[in-house]
């Protein structure tokens, strides 16, 4: 019976350490974070580490598409996609990622994008890993904005609009590290809801105070 | 006559480490970089390093001043300060941002935004020093918002806009670094351009192509 019992429980130890590196990582930046620091939020010994990963840099790579696919999947299950409009499926979607802030700094910003700014340079692996979290999520965006840019008949390129709402999204991460709050980004989402609906020619909503 | 050969070159060394500290963590993050890199980019001896700074902490968050310093500097005396009218100072701002975008990426990118990312919730010297860096250059930005906005009869928050111009580019730079090259920076800046001009209703420049 050892065999069987074993394996559920690797597979336990793999995921822990990617759901420790995202936390440590959003907490305390990647270059900071030894084995053993990963390994102890993990609860698993320094052995299961290695028997899953080669080294630190291979934990924060499949961290980083751990991210993209549980990220995907909170995304695809949200309710933004539901109105028939296209543009109220995109400002919906800027409202839900307003929802999303809550909490303390580690709790709400980006793994992938913490982790690319240290890293972007000296992993190849973990910077790829980075881009197609952040440039997939952004790819989701694109068919919504191509239809709200049809119906309302307004010049833009959506791949473009689409990646613009990341790089809000990241740069609202770092001023509110900087300020130690969470009104910079709050503010920086409302900002782009603003954008959003001047360049549909939508009135501007309640909920916007930018 | 050993003495104030001493004093400058004691100045030097600690510029040294200054500039060091900013390139060195533009390339490769804070925390991946030790105090003998640090020593060695800079060309001074460890006893230098331990004159001048108590910790690498310390170098950083002096350094975060110090980019402060040099970069007011640089923005004070740029011309897109000249238009008579302030929205086009606003819209010279965001083309002479496009304009920095040079080189490599740690050539262009931001000290302030990159250390905040590692360090905001290990050293509160460093937030503190890389907060005051960012938003003390956003408070430049703000007359000229404010002037606008009562010349153009525009209802926002100076204070607010000169902030997510700031979010803008910190967001812009973390998908330049994912994507490896500064086409999503200057992507971002031209869809800040064309949201300050639809803001103001001014009509879109030949500039922005977003």
């Amino acid at each position: 019976m050892a065999q069987p019992q074993q394996s559920p429980a690797k597979r336990n130890a793999r995921e822990k350490l990617l759901d420790a590196a995202i936390a440590v990582v959003r907490t305390q930046g990647f270059a900071a974070s030894s084995v053993d620091e990963l390994c102890r939020a993990a609860g698993v010994t320094k052995g299961a580490f290695f028997h899953h990963f080669d080294s630190k840099e291979a934990l924060g790579a499949a961290a980083a598409r751990h991210w993209g696919t549980t990220t995907s999947g909170l995304f695809a299950a949200a309710p933004y996609h539901d109105p028939s409009d296209p543009l109220d499926r995109v400002l919906a979607y800027i409202d839900f990622r307003r929802d999303l802030i809550a909490g303390e700094l580690p709790e709400f910003t980006c793994y992938a994008g913490t982790l690319v700014q240290e890293a972007f340079g000296s992993s190849p692996d973990i910077r790829d890993a980075c881009a197609s979290a952040i440039f997939e999520h952004a790819k989701t965006l694109e068919a919504d904005i191509a239809a709200a840019a049809t119906r309302y008949g307004v010049d833009l390129d959506p791949a473009g609009l689409a990646r613009h709402t990341q790089a809000v999204l990241q740069g609202g991460f770092i001023l509110s590290k900087a300020a130690g709050n969470d009104a910079p980004v709050r503010e920086s989402i409302d900002h782009l809801k603003r954008y959003v609906e001047l360049l549909f020619g939508r009135s501007r909503s309640e909920g916007s105070a930018a």
